[in-house]
C-alpha cells in the first residue's frame, strides 16, 4: 500500500468521502465474518456497490489492491479509518440539549467511531451547571474558554432554527473547525470552517421515491 | 418535458435518488430567489455540483433541458417532486417515543416534504394511550389495525437497538412498505420492503476527514 501523500483535498468529491465511510463499515462486517481478502467485484456484489466506483474512490488515496488477491480487509479498513480521521479521538461540543441534543448525546454510533462529546452547551438555566453522565452542561458564554481548554474542533448543533446562525457565529469565533448542523434550514459559515447540514427528510425521500415508482 | 414512463427502477443508483433530493432543494432556493431558468453549468457552479452528474442523473427520468434555455426552475422542481413522491402526503408511523422519537416527531423537515406522522407507537404504559399534538400514542399491539385504517406505508424506527429487529418484523407483517431505521446496527427486512438505515456517524466522518487531511 502506497498512499499518495500530496493529493489535492478539494478534488475529492463529498460523495466519495461518504462512500469511504460505507466501505469502512462493509470491511468491518467482513472482518467480523472472518474474511481476510476480497476483490472489488466481490465487495461490490456482497454489499450492493458499484465495483468501478469502489476502485475509482480508493484511487484518490493510493493503490490498495494487490493483483490476484484483491484487498486485504483489515489493512484496507485501517487505511480508510486513518484517511477518515477515525484513528484518533475527537473532542466534540454538543450545542443544544433539548430532545434532539439529548438523543444525539446518547447516540451510540458517535463514540464508537471516536467522536466523544466532551462538553454540552445550553443556556437554559435549568440545564446549565449540571452534568450528564459526567459531561458538563455549560452556558454558551463558556464556549471560548472550553474550546481552548478541551481542544474542541467539531461541534454538533441541535438548537432551534432561529438560534442556529448566532450559535454558528460563536462556534467559528471560538475556533471550531467543523460544524454538523441538525437545525432546519441551511447554515453558512466562514470558508475555512467545514459545515455539514443534516437534512433528515432526504432519507425519507429515498423511500418515498421507491414507493412512488411502485405505485405507477 | 417528456418523462419516460417505463424506465427500470432497479437501475437507478441510490446516490442518484439522493441527489434528486438535493437538486430539488437547490431549485427551491432558486425559485425563492426569483430565478426562472438555469443551465446545468450554472446550477452546478452555484451549488457546487458536478454538471455532467446533474445531466446524467436527470437523464434517467427524461429530457428536462431545453436547448438554449436550460431548465425551467419551477417545472423541473415539480417534476423532481413528483418523481420523489413529494407531490402527495404520506401517512407515517413513528415507533419509539423516547428522546430520539420525540425529536423526530418535532422535526419540521418531515412535514414540510409531505411526511405526516399520523400515529406513534410505544409500549411504555406512561406514554401509550396519550396523544402528542393531537397524534395518538398507541401500544404496538394496535399496529396491524392502524396500518390498515390509516393506510400507513412508511415507518420511522427510533427504538433501542435490541428492540429494532422485532419491531421491523411487526412492521413488515402489518404491511408497511418502507422503513427508516435510526436504531444503531443494520436491520434487514423482506425483499419487497424498502429499508434505510440512518447512520449519523457518517455525517461526522465527512467532517473528520477534512480535519484529518488538513492536519497532515
Amino acid at each position: 500500500m502506497a498512499p499518495r501523500s500530496h493529493f489535492k483535498i478539494p478534488k475529492i468529491p463529498e460523495m466519495t468521502v461518504r462512500r469511504l465511510s460505507v466501505y469502512t463499515r462493509c470491511l468491518q462486517q467482513l472482518e467480523e465474518d472472518g474474511v481476510k481478502t476480497i476483490s472489488s467485484q466481490e465487495l461490490a456484489e456482497r454489499f450492493n456497490l458499484n465495483s468501478a466506483q469502489v476502485r475509482k474512490d480508493l484511487a484518490y488515496f493510493g493503490e490498495f489492491g494487490v493483483r490476484g488477491i484483491g484487498y486485504y480487509v483489515a489493512g484496507l479498513k485501517a487505511e480508510l479509518q486513518r484517511i477518515l480521521g477515525l484513528d484518533r479521538e475527537w473532542a466534540v461540543a454538543l450545542v443544544g440539549f433539548g430532545n434532539l441534543g439529548s438523543a444525539l448525546f446518547h447516540y451510540k454510533g458517535f463514540s464508537r467511531q471516536g467522536f466523544r462529546i466532551a462538553v454540552i452547551f445550553d443556556d437554559d438555566p435549568a440545564k446549565a451547571g449540571r452534568t450528564m453522565d459526567g459531561v458538563p452542561i455549560l452556558p454558551m458564554s463558556e464556549l471560548p474558554r472550553e474550546a481552548k481548554a478541551k481542544n474542541l474542533q467539531i461541534a454538533i448543533v441541535a438548537v432551534p432554527a432561529e438560534s442556529a446562525p448566532e450559535v454558528a457565529e460563536k462556534l467559528v469565533a471560538a475556533g471550531i473547525k467543523a460544524v454538523l448542523n441538525f437545525a432546519p434550514g441551511r447554515l453558512r459559515t466562514a470558508k475555512d470552517v467545514r459545515l455539514k447540514n443534516v437534512d433528515l427528510a432526504i432519507e425519507l425521500e429515498s423511500l418515498s421515491f421507491y414507493l412512488a415508482q411502485g405505485s405507477r
